[in-house]
Formats: structure tokens, C-alpha cells, sequence
């Protein structure tokens, strides 16, 4: 029989931290801290199979049903309260918790198990009638938003109009009887809303939401958020349902959430914050602006509250001794939510806490000082993707800001654009190319599409633990979070600082690392790299055994990405250099010629502007290897577009403007993707091939005179028979043999061959007898392999991912069983022909780290990315290298 | 030491028939024939070897020469002849040889050796002067047209000159004198127009002369001639040097071509042609009309000349005695030349003699019969291919035909177009689509290409062994040769028939099985089947293990193919049905239905269509098996063009013009081979699918209760991924339950998959798991393999071909190496997954013999084709199990 639930409890305790697959993260360390006999309410969780399982039966099955009954009566006999009934009434909290944290599910239900029976004995037991009908308030709303599905604002707007009655301003002034008068209205509306009454059986209560939980994992938001993500469909949620904790029964009660370490920046302190006389979910929901758990916690907008450790040392020093348990038990900074209730502290989660990537690599660095854990572990604990954060831009020092407000420093960061009230709004923005920041109110997951279209994140209210601020730095956005000062109508669509009012469309910047926000577009630079960087990358390419290069066709990209630790150039598109104004002529002279002679005379005005791009190239990579791909597109792509560059063309070379448009309509193609492309161009017009080698080889040679030593390798695209690479290594070896005697000078080169179609791949141990190395192209080989053009897949992939069809966008990370089958496959046949042969990859994939461990596995000799996911290819490296020995 | 050189001889005969791969057919049947002690003579061969190896070194290298010397000894020796000198000089013809006949290479040199030395002795060995200067002559025509590369028409111009000054008709009324001053004039022509002496070394004009067919192997004709047949250009010819005989010493010397039966009928006569003091050329060159060797060889040109029998009856008797015994020998119908020289006959040649596909059945089904070969043996001897004239069209019998002219019946089959006099024009004419009749004075290589473009081919001059008439057969097209009655005026583009002249453009009837040529446009049927036929397929039938079955999308196509021995449909392409004019508004209005109701409606209204469409096949198949392919094409090829089309369709779906284009050009595609087309429009919109699941479902069970057992097979094409298969069978079959359910009729049916993209192959593994068969789609396969668009690789694909970057087109012939791995690894994955695993091909490869091996050898279950093509399909199956047992 198939274990579902799993016990959590000072007796029974089934779980611990390696089950997140099965009891998700959050189940996994509430089983793991109850077997540290830390003081964690007893509860159970159900497994993400059970998840899986009702997804596929569309209910709870009877088996479930009964292992979570018997799991009840555990908790029954450990707690003496009873659920649905009795005098000491057990409640619960039912919360969803998947493999990895994902907001955008359904989140939490507390104080289930209320009714009009339960609530009475609850006010008996709490002596509190006041607390008893505020639970039960809670409960209904929080019920009724996400089993029920009801939009809560009709629940929202009667409590302030409760509250404008009464004359009053917080929720805890009303009295027991206001609020047992908001339960019936509330209940009257749920029949209203729902046209059914809202339910009394507490059991009901629970199948329902453990129901609810389960069918949140496929809600839009939470599909959405896994396809950001990439995180797989079929995981399933777990379901955590745990005995209640009240941090809201009074003044001795408190709930709160802290880090070990500073989340933004890395440093080792203590930090959270905490309401008194509230429930979890007001400090995340940052409703209220909570106060600070110790002084190193006060920021400017809660200087003024006491804190935790001032207004509970007691508790404060238990929750200081917790955490220091914690973070070295689990060897990382921890994310730990606590409650306590009539002074007794009870720890509610704890997890690996979200981080920004610069604390992200002090807190790994530290840690490896500290003795905690090792390089390697610490190499581990950082996912290659946060290093895109450090590479961001930040603001330019010297330029003029004007300072109009300041919020919370919530996710470091500069950003600047447009502002936008909506997500919708900056979604379409960003899809025509326009810059956005998105203003909110506060963020909700309804926003998660919004917030990654967008330059940065700015809301008025919420705290450093808001879901704005979790989000951003989840991302790498910038954010500023709780800028109070902050006025937005959501209707005029307008936003007010002091006396200025902004409308949407006028620019705004925000400075995430301090929560400046500040009038209009001021410029940013590159980021710095810290001495964390570069120890950690140090670390990592210790361990790693791929090389790491570039993709750069500039000598400014290509020091960038020597900068970030480039080993050399894996893909050097000669294309782009074409289309400068000065080159784009001759290049349309040279497609345009009738014959040879006049291709060649066309070809020999571009040759000294690409020996000079080579050159400027080889400079700026000092020796290392440079991979040059030779003319890959089809020669339609750099034909005139326009009216008047068609007739500056036909001046130019002199033909009538007919003569032009009937050969753009000559070379027009149906699929250019499978088209007169590649090394076809090569043996048709074997001429524009020896021009860029004979570039390529006296760049070279001229380099050698400056005392650089470059092997320069000269890469064939598009090769799907052996005789296109023999033919064309042929015809330019004999051309480079006459430049070197026309030079008197020789230089050393390599000449291979891009595998990017599938029939290269099936012939490789064929097409290796003429190549020095292979490059894997695995844009077009993704697209030939799948018979998809990545032009034209956007109608339909997002579909695809959604209806789980495929796991993610094989664009995206590299289709192992498919595509990844090929480049495996064409590897071990190329080398078994040439056992030297050098190989790598330069498809996009290069700098996605699930593809580059599949690299590392199959054994390539180095992957090739773009110059800013270089740090992220090389840490990816020396992750799988650790991961795969 | 590799052996370059092959004597065939009385003293030393070093080949055989056997070994037509190194000495070429002419060289491999030459030493046979030596073998068989028949009167041959003395020679050798240098082999196909040597060609490639002057291919790449560019000259003939020393070893090769040595022993050419050596070869050249032993033939002085047994003939007692001295080569380049003495009182009886040896002369040589120097003939090419490839693998297989191949017009379009140098093809021969006679009498060399002569000189102004060894033309004397000629003369006086032979005490005919007059031949030994005529010799001469005619061997500086030939050195310098095929050697020289010669345009030498002004060489015949000055031997018409002179036969108009002497008042002569014939060239054999020329004296000894003229003929020696025609050969001065010659060799100053020479001089003029090459800039050097003609060569008087004997061993020069040797070695020249053998480069000279060494390199015309790579001559534009030979390598067109090669791409139009499927030869490999890497196979070289060999050449054959041989002593001379001589057929124009006088009279009582001839020259002539026989077949061992009638190759227009395959009518068991022996048959040919002869022209008494001739040389061999001359018959072949069709220049003067030839005389009948018998009197079965009559025909209304020749019917007054003297047969051989009647002329040389020893010789006659000879002969006859010689082609029963060549013929019992190859077991097949020969072609063979022969020279009688002073009443001694001399064999030149043997082959297996072309013929019409008429003739071929009907000579394999006789040698059946008469106990030569085995019923194996017959299927061998025949070229699928040709079966495919057997399928030509013929003249409607009850059309009004006006016969304006007579000429041989050279090639059988009917045609009808416009007159064209240049290959050229054909060629043009033949790409806009216009139907064209060749109109040659007489055909010679250059012509090639022309024919190929032509509906048939008529000629003023030449037998029916002339060039045109051994291309047209081997072409299968029709061929009325030697039509006298005609005169053609090149310059003015006309042609004249007794009083009548036709222009270009006008249209001409020719049927080749009786060479009459009619004026205008004669209405043509289909082939008729003989019993010939039938015999020999049922032979076939016997014998194959691959299924046949046809690729057909309506009953007419499919009765057709039924009645040439399909065994079911294939594939049924499903949106051909769409484009009827009654239907394409219907298909328009679901393109552009907004919402998954308003695709339905659409739907709704195609569905009794495609009911109809299918019980209309399903009846023309009488209950075999009926594959049909659900949509396959991208949206946007059903959209409207013309501005008219638009304005209906926006008036019909009640929408303005604009959202038309608007929404046409949102479904534009970059690379509509690689876009949103097959199973992924499924998984966009199941409902389509579903409607035409529903249309097959209906119309089985309608054909059932018609008495037909059908069992439907339903083809999901462009799956890449077993989660579209699997998603899309769920949905399917769901339907078709709901289906059962509604009409409480059952029917069985399978459901499988295309395997056409690479993907697709590789994980046939996973995909096998939902698949009921897999069917192989080669056309789209090669595409995505080789990353080649079809429709775009028209502009480089010939190139390549030339360039021998690729030994043929392979969306012709199956690409075994590259697309083949992935039908050969899938098929082998599928059965591994689902050992009852239906396996066919649906591509176009399906109908051709070399593509229908390989899918023997893999194993496939069954491939499918064109309906025309459907018997070659079953002969070449045949043959790939008798090739491959």
C-alpha cells in the first residue's frame, strides 16, 4: 500500500529534509526541525503523489482518505484536542508546499475547524470571545478566497465599513461582538456570492481545502510561475495540515519571520521581522509595516517599533539559539517563520532562505570560513541563474538623480522605464520593446507576469518579506518595496509623491540596492565585480572540467566576456559585420554580380573591413582561441528593404531598379531556415568563403607580428554531407598555402565544422575525417531535430509547455532525449574517427545550466555562451562536475 | 601493382563478362566474346580505375603507360601488324566504355595511327588507295571532333564543297586524289582553327585519345546524362583499344547492328540493320538510311534495299549461328555490332539490347517460356522503371486523327504537343508547363536534356538504332524516327510536310509504336494491361514480402491504383479534400472562427463532406486497408489571396476586409515547414481533428453496413514528441467511443503516426507506446534531416549533384546513409517497444527501386506510392528479395 501521508509530531515523526520530492519543502523541514525536537506544532503532510493521484481521479481517493483520518487522531492524542467538536476544539492550518517554494498556488487556510460550536468552545478555552470570533472571521475569509474561489473584496469592504461604524481603525478594536456580527454577513454573502451556505462540518472543511490545495497547482498563476521558472508540471503540492498556533490572542503573542543572514546582502546578522498580536499571514501579506526582531533589523520605516528582543528578550534569545541550531544543521542561511503564542515560541517553517546573488555569494563565501561547509558544498548552494544579477547595471554615480521618494531596499538592482499601473499593460509594453517599471499597491501572484516584464518593481506598501520583495529578488529585479510616501490611483491611473503627480507613460527610476526612486531616466552602468565573485568563481573553476567561452562578433563583446572569464570565442558570427553602412553596399554589389569576377571584385572591398573586425577581435582575446564561423545566413537577408535603399543600390551598381526586384524576388525563399544557406553558399560561391579565410589568416598573421599567438579556427556552418567539408577544406587550404606564401609567413589554424542538422550528426564519424574540431549548433539543431522554426514556434509552444506536452522550451534548455540524443551520438562517433578531435557547443544552450550539465555528461571539451551568462556557464561547470562524479 | 590494363585476345584474354564494374560493359563483353572463341578482334582495355586515377592526377601515369605498351605488344605480335610504322601498319579504334552505355561521352575514334607514312602503306597493303586516304579522312574528322573538341562543321562543309565541285552525291565517289587533298585541306583547317599541326606520332594520337575519353567521362553532357539516370559519378569509363576492321574496304565489306529479337515488341525475330562499305559510325549516326539484314527487318523505308541475307548468305548464316549461341550464353536479348571485312566477319559488340517496356515483358515472359532463363531471372533482367511506359497514355482509338506524315516507329507510346526545334526552347517550354514535341533534324547528346523535357520526339533522319531512338526508349518516351517526308528549317523555326508548313507552337501528335505523326491534338486513354503483363507481375507478386499500396486522396486515383495491384491506400492526404470551391469557405470560416464553438460550427458543415469523401474511397478500395492522414498543412495555405476571395469571405463569415488581412497576416509563417502545421494544430484545436476522426468513423460504419469490412487506419502526422501522440489519442479515442455510442455500430480501426521529422525517429522508442503503426514520411524526413527545404533547394540541389557533393537528388532516391539510418533505427526501436508494429512508407522514395530496397532490407512492412508507379514498386520489391536472399 502507498504511503500518502506522513506524520509530523513528538511521537510519530515519519519525515526529514531529503523527502522534498515527496513532502515538498516545507513538510520536508516542519518533519526535519520535529526531529531536531525543536517546538513545532504536530500536524501531517500529504504527499505531492497524493497531489499527482487526485489530479488523475479528480478526488481524494478512499485510501487517502483514511491514512489522513488515522494521521488526525495522532495529533489528537499528542495535542488532547479534538477536531470538530468537544471542549478543547483542535483547528488546523492547511498550507500547500511543493518541491521548491512557488507562489502563485494556493497558499494557506488557517483556523479550520471553526464552526458555531467550535468557536464557542474556542472562546471558552481562550478566555477570549473577542480573539474566538476573529478567528472565525479569518477563517471564513481566507476559506472563501481560496477553497471557495470567491473574489474576498465584498468580505474586504464590510469590515471597513464595519470598522468606519464603529469609528475605529484597527481590526483588533472591534469588539467580539462586531465581529460575530461580521461572521453572519459574511455568511450571507458566501450564500449570495456562492449560492451555498458556507460549510459547518469541520471534515468538510478539510477535504475541501486539502482538495483546494491540490487543484491550485494548475491554476493559471501557478503555470505561469513554473514556466518562468522551469519547473516541472508533473511535480504535484504537498498539503501541510498542522495543529494551530495562535500568534494573535493577545498581547503576550506574536508572529514573525527572520533570516540568519542578511537576504540582501550576505552579512552575518540576525534579521527579521515580527507583529505582535497577528497571524502569519499579516507580516507576509505586509498589510501592516512590521517591526524589527533586533536592532540590526530597523530600517527607516520601523526604527521607531520596539523589538523583539526588547519587547520578548526570553523568546528572543530561545529564537536566537533556534536559528543558530538551524543554519548549521541545515549548513545555509535559513528562512524561518515562528509564532508565539501566550509566550511560547513554536516554529512554523523553516527553509534555505531566498537571497539576493550578491548575498548569495557572501553567505556561501562566509560559510566556507566559517567552517560550515566546504567549497564544494558552498559551490553547490547557488544556482547558477542568480548570478545574472550581479551582471545587472547599476546606477552611474556621477549622474544627476533627482530623489523623489524612498522605500524599502527590498532587491538590489538599478532599473529604469516607464511607469505602469498594470500587469497587463507591462506585459504588452515589454512584448513591443519598451521598457517598463511596474507600480503597485503591493504585488500578488497575479502579478508574477507583469513583474519579469518589467525593469523593476516599485510598491507602496509591504515590508523586506512582501511578496514583491521575495519575487523581485527571486527574479534579480530591482525592487523598492513599501514606499509609503507613495499615493497610486488605480483609476486615473496616476501616482503622487508629495505634490508631484506622475502618470502613466512618464519615467521613473529605481535603485533596489538602496530604495531610491527617482524622477526620470538616469543612466547605469556595468555592475562591479566583488572579491566574493571572484573568490567563488576562483572555487569554481578549480572544480570545473568543460572550458568556458564566448559568443562575441565584436572586439567590445569580446572583452566583456574576457572580463567575466571567457576562455575564448566558441562562436564568432561573421554576418553581423556585413551590415555596417560602410560594408552593406559592396555586400549587395556582391550579390548582385552576375559572374565570378564581379563577385570577387565586390568580395575585395569587404576584405581589408574584416581582417580589421578579426583583427580588433584577436587583440581583445590576447591569444586565446577565436572560433569564426564563416558567412551562415541566406544572402536574401541583406538585400534593401526599402524604396530608396533599393534605388541607392541600384545607382550604386548601376542596373535599373527592375533589375533589383527581380532578384530579391529570384532569391526569395519559402523556408529560409532550410534554405541556400551555410556552407551551400560556400560551394556555390566558393570565392565569398576564400575572401573571409584570407581575412581570417592575415589578421592573424598580423597579430603574430604584434606578438600575439593566435590559432585562429575557421568554422563551415551547415554541413550535412562529408563531401560539402572536404570539398570546401580543399578548395581553402590551397587559398590559405598561397597567402602564406604570398606573406612569407605562416600561422597555425584549425578548420571544423558546425553539427546543426541531424544528418551531420548521423554522419559524424564520416564528416570527422575532415574536421580538427566539431561545434554544436543547437539553435538550428533543435529546430531541424524537432521540425520546429523558432520564428514561428511562439504561436504554439507556451500551449505546448502548458498542456505538458513538453517539459520546457527546447530552445530553452537542450531536449536531451531528442536533440541531445544527436549531439551525444555524432560526439562518440567523431571522436571514435579522430580521438583529438576538439569539441564544443554554441547554441544558445551553452549558458543554460541543466543543457551545460548535459555537456559536462557527454563529455564535450567546452561550452560557449553570451558574455554575460559567462560566470553563470562556468559555475554550472563546476556544479556538474560535483554533481556527476 | 594494380593491374590497369586488360588484354582481350585469341593469345591472352585477361577479363570476362563479369567484370563490367572495372572494364566497362563494352571492354567486360569484348573479352567474353573472346572467350567464346568467336571472331573478335585482338585488343585491350584500360580500366575504369585508370579513368579516376587520370581524374586526379590529371595526366596518365606511368605505370598505366607501361603496361598499355606492353598490352599494345601482344596485339602487334598476333596480328603480325606493326602500330605507328612498316609495311602493314596496325591501326586502332579507341571506343569508351562505362558501366553502363552512356551517350554523352567521347564515344569513338577509328583508324588511328594513320599518318602520312602509314597511310601509304595502308594503301598499298590494302591495293586500295582510295580507302586508305578515306581512312585518313575520316580519322581527322573524328581525332579532331571528339580529341580536338573541334567544331567541325567547317570539316564537313569542305567535303561538301568538294563532292558539289566533283558533281558527286556520295562520298564514295570521291577518288583517291580528291580524298588526298581533302585530308591537306583538313589538317590546315586544323592548324587554323586549334593553332597546332595535327599529330602524326601514332603513340601521341594514342595517348591523346585515351585522355580524351578519360576526361569527357566529366564532360556537362555525360554528367547530365548521368543525373538524368541515377549514375554514379564516381564510376569512371574505361577505354577499349582495339585493331581495326575494316566495313568500307570495297564491296564485299559491311557494317551493321542486330537485335537477337525486336526490341519495339519483343517479338522473337532476328532483326537489324546493315550498310555494305560503310563504317560502323555511319549506321549509327543514322546519315544514310541502312539496308534490312532479313526480311523480318522490312519496314516501308527500307523495303527495296538488299538484305544481308540476300547480299553476304555465308555471312548471314554466320551471324545467325553467332546471336543464337550470344543469346543462349547472356541469357537475355542482345544488341551487336558487327564488321564484315573481305567476306570475314568480325564481332564488334554484344549487349544486352535496349528495349521498349513492351518488349522487355514480353521477351522476359518468352525466354521463360523457351527455358533460357528462370522466372527469377526474368524479374531481374527488367528495370522497374521501364514499366513505367507501359502506363504512358495511348491515341484514343475513336479520335479523328489526321496522319500527315510516316517515320519508323522508334519508341512506342503517344504524345502531343507543340512543335519546338531546340532543346533549349523544350527545356523552357517544359518548366512553364507547355506540353512540347522535340522536332530534330537528327538527335545527337546535346539533345538530351530537350528529350527529357519533350512529350515525344520526332526526326527527319536516322533507323531505329539512331540516337534518338535508343534515348526515347530508354527514356520511355515516344519516338517517330527517320520520318523522310519531313523537312525542318532551323533558321526560320518551320517545318514542311508535302505542301504544308508548321510553325513553332503548333501542335503535332506522334505515337512511336507505329511512327505516325498527325497534325493537332489527339486525345489520348490510358495503357491498356496485356497479358504479357500480368504474367510477369503475378511472378512478382509471388515472389516480393514488402506490401503495395498507393498514396491516393479520392476514389478515381484510387480505383486507378487498384486496378495497377495496389493493396491498399498508403496515405490519404485529407486537406486536398478541403479546397473544393463548395467547401472552402467552410474550412475559411473555422481559420477564422475566434472561439472553440464557433470552430465547431464550422466543422459542422465540412463533416458530411469528408463522410462522403471517405465512403467514396472506402468503396474503391473493396475493403482493403485505407490509411488516412488527418490535416497536415499550416492554416494560412487555405486562406484567400485575391482581393475578390477576400471580399467573399469577409461578406460570408460577416466581418470587414480588414480583419481578413489582419488576421492573414498574423498566421504568417517564416518557415511554414517548420510552423504550426500537423499534430500541433490537433493540440491547438482538438475539434479538428475530432471532425475528421468523426467523418472516417461514419463513413466505416456506413460501409459496413454496406458490407465492406474496412478497418480504417488514422494518421496523426508531425509528431516530434509521444506526448502529442499519446495526448491526441486520448482525445481521439474518447470521441470515437462517444461515436459508437451514438450510432450502436462498432467498427475496428487502428491508430498511428507519421515518422517524419528526426525527433520522431529517435524516440520511436516512446512513441511506439501509443502507436498502432509508424509511417514513414521520407519527403518531410529528408527536409528536417538534411535541414533542406524542397521547395528551395531547386536553386544549389543540381549543383551539388554535379559537383558530386551528393551522389543524387535524394528526395528522389532515398539519402540511406543519413535519412535511412534514422527509418532503419526507428523501425527497429518502434518494434522493439510494440513487436506488432505496422511499418510502412508513405514518402515519394516509396515508388523508386533503389529507396524500395532498402525499405526491404529494414524490413519495413510495406511501402506505398503514386498509383502510376504502383507496378514498378511491385517489381522492384521483387527484385530486393530475390537481390537480397
Amino acid at each position: 500500500m502507498t504511503k500518502w501521508v506522513y506524520s509530523f509530531s513528538k511521537t510519530i515523526n515519519e519525515g526529514n529534509k531529503e523527502m522534498k520530492g515527496l513532502l515538498g519543502g516545507k513538510g520536508a523541514n516542519l518533519a526535519e526541525m520535529s526531529s531536531l525536537k525543536l517546538p513545532v506544532p504536530p500536524g501531517f503532510t500529504v504527499t505531492t503523489e497524493a497531489c499527482i493521484d487526485y489530479q488523475n481521479n479528480e478526488e481524494i481517493s478512499e485510501e487517502i482518505r483514511t491514512q489522513i483520518l488515522a494521521a488526525l487522531k495522532t495529533i489528537e492524542s499528542e495535542t488532547g484536542k479534538t477536531f470538530g467538536g468537544g471542549d478543547n476544539p483542535l483547528l488546523f492550518s492547511v498550507r500547500s508546499g511543493a518541491r521548491v517554494s512557488m507562489p502563485g498556488m494556493m497558499d494557506t487556510v488557517l483556523n479550520l475547524g471553526l464552526n458555531e460550536e467550535t468557536v464557542i468552545s474556542l472562546a471558552e478555552k481562550s478566555g477570549n470571545k473577542r480573539f474566538a470570533w476573529d478567528s472565525y472571521r479569518r477563517f471564513i475569509q481566507m476559506y472563501s478566497n481560496v477553497v471557495l474561489g470567491m473574489n474576498i473584496s465584498l468580505l474586504e469592504s464590510t469590515l471597513e465599513d464595519l470598522k468606519e461604524a464603529r469609528n475605529v481603525e484597527l481590526d483588533t478594536e472591534l469588539s467580539a461582538g462586531d465581529l460575530k456580527q461580521l461572521v453572519e454577513v459574511y455568511k450571507q454573502i458566501v450564500v449570495q456570492e456562492t449560492g451555498k451556505a458556507f460549510p459547518t462540518d469541520p471534515m468538510d472543511q478539510l477535504w475541501q481545502s486539502i482538495a483546494a490545495v491540490f487543484g491550485s497547482w494548475n491554476n493559471p498563476r501557478a503555470i505561469k510561475y513554473r514556466d518562468l521558472n522551469g519547473i516541472a508540471h508533473d511535480w504535484g503540492t504537498a498539503v501541510n495540515v498542522q495543529s494551530m498556533v495562535y500568534g494573535n490572542m493577545g498581547d503576550d503573542c506574536a508572529t514573525g519571520v527572520c533570516f540568519t543572514r542578511d537576504p540582501s546582502t550576505g552579512e552575518k546578522k540576525f534579521f527579521g521581522e515580527y507583529l505582535v498580536n497577528a497571524q502569519g499571514e499579516d507580516v507576509v501579506a505586509g498589510i501592516r509595516t512590521p517591526a524589527p526582531i533586533n536592532d540590526p533589523s530597523k530600517n527607516d520605516s520601523n526604527r521607531d517599533e520596539k523589538t523583539l528582543e526588547e519587547y520578548m528578550p526570553e523568546i528572543f534569545k530561545e529564537l536566537t539559539e533556534t536559528y543558530i541550531k538551524l543554519e548549521e544543521h541545515y549548513k545555509d542561511m535559513q528562512d524561518i517563520e515562528f509564532t508565539v503564542e501566550g509566550n511560547k515560541l513554536y516554529l512554523l517553517q523553516t527553509r534555505n532562505g531566498k537571497r539576493t546573488a550578491q548575498a548569495a555569494l557572501k553567505i556561501a563565501v562566509d560559510l566556507v570560513a566559517e567552517g560550515i561547509v566546504s567549497k564544494e558544498e558552498a559551490l553547490m548552494q547557488i544556482d547558477p541563474e542568480v548570478l545574472n544579477q550581479l551582471l545587472h547595471p547599476r546606477l552611474d554615480p556621477s549622474a544627476q538623480k533627482n530623489i523623489v521618494a524612498k522605500g524599502l531596499p527590498a532587491s538590489p538592482g538599478a532599473g529604469t522605464g516607464q511607469i505602469c499601473f498594470t500587469s497587463e499593460r507591462a506585459h504588452h509594453l515589454n512584448d513591443i520593446g519598451e521598457k517598463v517599471i511596474l507600480v503597485r499597491q503591493e504585488t500578488s501572484p497575479e502579478d508574477i507576469a507583469g513583474m519579469a516584464a518589467s525593469e523593476g518593481i516599485l510598491t507602496a506598501r509591504g515590508g523586506m518579506t512582501s511578496h514583491a520583495a521575495v519575487v523581485a529578488r527571486g527574479m534579480g529585479k530591482p525592487c523598492v518595496a513599501g514606499c509609503s510616501s507613495l499615493s497610486i490611483d488605480t483609476h486615473a491611473l496616476t501616482m503622487t509623491i508629495g505634490s508631484t503627480t506622475y502618470k502613466e507613460g512618464d519615467w521613473v527610476t529605481v535603485e533596489g540596492a538602496t530604495g531610491e526612486v527617482m524622477e526620470g531616466e538616469v543612466p547605469t552602468l556595468d555592475a562591479e565585480i566583488t572579491s566574493e565573485f571572484a573568490t567563488f568563481m576562483g572555487w569554481a573553476d578549480e572544480v570545473r572540467k568543460l572550458r568556458v567561452r564566448t559568443n562575441a562578433d565584436n572586439p567590445e563583446d569580446s572583452r566583456a566576456a574576457v572580463k567575466f572569464g571567457a576562455e575564448g570565442i566558441g562562436l564568432c558570427r561573421t554576418e553581423h559585420m556585413f551590415f555596417e553602412p560602410e560594408r552593406i553596399l559592396a555586400v549587395r554589389e556582391m550579390i548582385f554580380a552576375e559572374t565570378t569576377p564581379a563577385r570577387v571584385k565586390a568580395l575585395d572591398k569587404l576584405l581589408p573591413f574584416q581582417r580589421k573586425d578579426f583583427l580588433g577581435i584577436f587583440t581583445a582575446l590576447e591569444g586565446k582561441p577565436v572560433n569564426i564561423r564563416l558567412l551562415d545566413p541566406p544572402l536574401h537577408e541583406f538585400l534593401p528593404h526599402t524604396e530608396e535603399d533599393k534605388k541607392e543600390l541600384a545607382k550604386y551598381i548601376d542596373v535599373e531598379l527592375k533589375e533589383i526586384e527581380d532578384i530579391s524576388e529570384r532569391l526569395h525563399e519559402f523556408n529560409p531556415m532550410l534554405g541556400h544557406r551555410g556552407c551551400r553558399l560556400g560551394i556555390t560561391y566558393p570565392e565569398i568563403y576564400k575572401m573571409q579565410v584570407q581575412a581570417i589568416i592575415e589578421a592573424a598573421i598580423e597579430a603574430k607580428k604584434n606578438g600575439l599567438s593566435i590559432k585562429p579556427e575557421i568554422m563551415i556552418p551547415l554541413v550535412a554531407v562529408d563531401k560539402e567539408l572536404s570539398q570546401l577544406r580543399d578548395i581553402l587550404e590551397k587559398h590559405i598555402k598561397s597567402i602564406f606564401a604570398d606573406k612569407g609567413e605562416e600561422v597555425s589554424y584549425k578548420l571544423g565544422t558546425m553539427i546543426e542538422l541531424p544528418r551531420a550528426a548521423i554522419t559524424a564519424a564520416s564528416i570527422a575525417n575532415h574536421a580538427d574540431f566539431f561545434s554544436f549548433g543547437t539553435n538550428d539543431l533543435t529546430q531541424t531535430t524537432f521540425g520546429l522554426s523558432r520564428d514561428d514556434a511562439g504561436k504554439f509552444l507556451n500551449d505546448y509547455v502548458a498542456k505538458g506536452v513538453l517539459p520546457q522550451d527546447p530552445f530553452v534548455s537542450l531536449d536531451t532525449e531528442g536533440v541531445g540524443y544527436l549531439v551525444e551520438f555524432a560526439t562518440t562517433q567523431g571522436r571514435e574517427t579522430n580521438p583529438d578531435m576538439h569539441i564544443g557547443i554554441c547554441g544558445e544552450h551553452g549558458g543554460e545550466p541543466k543543457s551545460i550539465d548535459f555537456c559536462h555528461r557527454i563529455g564535450l571539451d567546452y561550452i560557449s555562451c553570451s558574455p554575460y551568462r559567462v560566470p553563470i556557464a562556468r559555475l554550472a561547470a563546476a556544479q556538474a562536475e560535483i554533481r556527476n562524479r
